[in-house]
């Protein structure tokens, strides 16, 4: 049975409302089209859809112990005992990500008849990593497909470490630019710190900024942007209706870019978070205790069935380039998790492609509108993402 | 047997270190008071000996998975098999923070003969909690001991947020005061977090500011400051000889004060590090899988005996005061772990009082030297301080 069928099979049988959001989200993508679809109606109904799910704060817990937790009831196993393929609801990244561009499209229209202008994001490409490059291009296709205005700076990969950082102050001083990425990894001969530092605050699209991760850390604090992977993970659990509050949640890897700041937001819902890495010597132990597995190590198929517990749920960062000559680009991406063991054990799970990857990419495109609509001062009606 | 007569025995038997520590401290205790001692050579045996256990920092290690992490074997339990009550060593938290205050002391000295300034501390003190006016006490002592200048801006539970303010400007304008903490908690109706932003970057000896948050978690960078209470229980389990690298560690709490920090700064050290909280519903489950616990939850007596593995590491520091006629001021401490039961079970365990409380006073101090040693680009022979 294909992933895709298995959706269809799973949305219909156990979460109506994943019907009705893949019935949403193919209105959306109809919608992104189709100037004779009533716009605004639509809107409406997925900011009410969208209020009930999306969250960045909970209250600030004061750090007392409740000896008797009456607030946070044991959560009952995600997917109940006796999960088994065929009841596996496998998460659709392209719904939501599509559901996501269309309430950014909606918003960037109202933007651009209200104040003459649209959002701006500037992307700065050192060298030429396939990967990075296929990166790029989706970003800048997803900027075009919401009405962002997007710049590209590509810089040869024997360029100076100075050439990346005059490229990145040029994008600051100019006031169409409201998001500025530098794609990661730079070459080995550059500092990443003081190129990353060059960007400024209000800029910062990415999250990577020490203070803004310091403010995604501290409860009593709030970031100007939160790093789109670490939004996607939680766009994509909380849009699939799974609780977190006292939930056990691993995430393995811990860098800045998905592994951190995915930790940090987890603990802003009152989940239970493990980080495991490199040198954990026991990643399995402590993966098969928890309710939900995070994984963005970089490793394909590091993840296997027997490290989950029966009804867990997985979502999958992982995007490993794999050689594959039948492909467009000669490789093909594939995740950490081993899927076709673990979609036997879990009870929700994302696919790699299609999963969490789409999902960031619009969480950009988030980050990048919510920046020009602190620059304009510019409100919508619309909820905050994640 | 008593906590002190363990202490005693556990050191001369199993960890030789610690009688020479013991040793050291107790010459280091005389020599605060003796000019007659050859201070010189103390302190360069103690920078000798520290350098062999503190490290802020280890290597930025790719966040990628190493399939066979040969870099990291398993750790053995840190206390063994059939660890018993006699050999499970409680570590001696005074000691530590006496050797730590010796060397403060002879860096002060130097300081004072080389620019002719001493580090500055203010504190700022708001309304009359018990608690807090002990702790401030204890700091302000602290200060005299080592020859740091310390300045108190006591004021009424009922004065203005803003005059609160006012104290801590006038503070940053201050050039003989290189740190300035703000006691929490503060009366309910201010807000916190303004009174904290207040505090010069350069000048956040708590390490509260979210700048320094974030420069903590992310492995890249190097905060200014790092919380107290984190570096406390990190150079305790330091000057312990306890691995951290691959070992799960699981902290109690997650406040900015204690449990964040010292999560981020575990995993500078490559630890495994599980965050559980009052939302937490199955706290007892993680910490039975952990070969360290850190507790800072605030509870009384949370941490029971069947909460650990054998062997495991435990470090205390909650500081609850609970009534008490017999004591100076109407109630004494206790910590978050039941001690009687936990000494069964751990083989090293710090006490409340005389744990990590001592150690946390010593930190400050640390921070406060540094930071004057950054204002007067003073530097010394000496090891930074974990």
């Amino acid at each position: 049975m294909s992933g895709a069928a298995v959706a269809l099979l799973a949305a219909t049988r156990r979460r109506p409302t994943t019907s009705l959001s893949l019935f949403l989200s193919r209105a959306a993508r109809a919608g992104l089209h189709d100037s004779a679809a009533p716009a605004e109606e639509k809107a409406r109904t997925r900011r009410r859809r969208r209020s009930s799910t999306s969250r960045l704060l909970g209250p600030d817990i004061p750090d007392a112990w409740d000896p008797l937790p009456r607030a946070a009831p044991r959560p009952p196993p995600p997917g109940g005992a006796g999960v088994d393929y065929g009841s596996t609801t496998i998460i659709d990244g392209k719904s939501v990500a599509d559901d996501i561009r269309f309430q950014i499209a909606e918003e960037v229209r109202q933007m651009k008849n209200a104040v003459g202008n649209v959002p701006g994001l500037a992307v700065v490409l050192v060298g030429d990593r396939r990967d990075s490059q296929s990166y790029v291009r989706y970003k800048i296709k997803g900027c075009e497909d919401v009405g962002i205005k997007s710049l590209l700076a590509e810089l040869p990969g024997n360029c100076t470490e100075d050439e990346v950082v005059d490229s990145v102050s040029r994008f600051n001083e100019d006031p169409s630019v409201h998001g500025i990425l530098v794609q990661l990894p730079l070459p080995h001969h550059m500092d990443e710190e003081r190129i990353l530092s060059a960007i400024s605050l209000d800029k910062d699209v990415d999250g990577f900024h020490p203070l803004n991760v310091g403010n995604l850390a501290l409860r009593s604090r709030k970031p100007l942007f939160v790093p789109c992977a670490a939004k996607a993970c939680l766009e994509l659990l909380l849009q699939s209706r799974i609780e977190l509050m006292g939930k056990h949640v691993t995430v393995i890897g811990r860098s800045k870019v998905v592994g951190l700041p995915t930790s940090l937001l987890l603990q802003r819902h009152h989940a239970t978070v493990s980080i495991i890495h490199a040198f954990t010597t026991n990643p399995e132990e402590i993966t098969q205790q928890s309710d939900i597995v995070i994984s963005a190590a970089g490793v394909a198929n590091l993840v296997r069935g027997n490290w989950l517990k029966k009804g867990a749920v997985v979502i999958d960062v992982g995007t490993n380039p794999i050689e594959d000559p039948t492909s467009d680009y000669g490789y093909r991406l594939t995740g950490d998790v081993c899927f076709e063991e673990a979609v036997r054990v879990a009870s929700v799970i994302t696919p790699v492609p299609g999963g969490v990857g789409p999902v960031t990419i619009a969480m950009l495109l988030a980050n990048t509108l919510d920046s020009a609509k602190r620059a304009y001062g510019f409100a919508t009606e619309s909820q905050e993402l994640v």
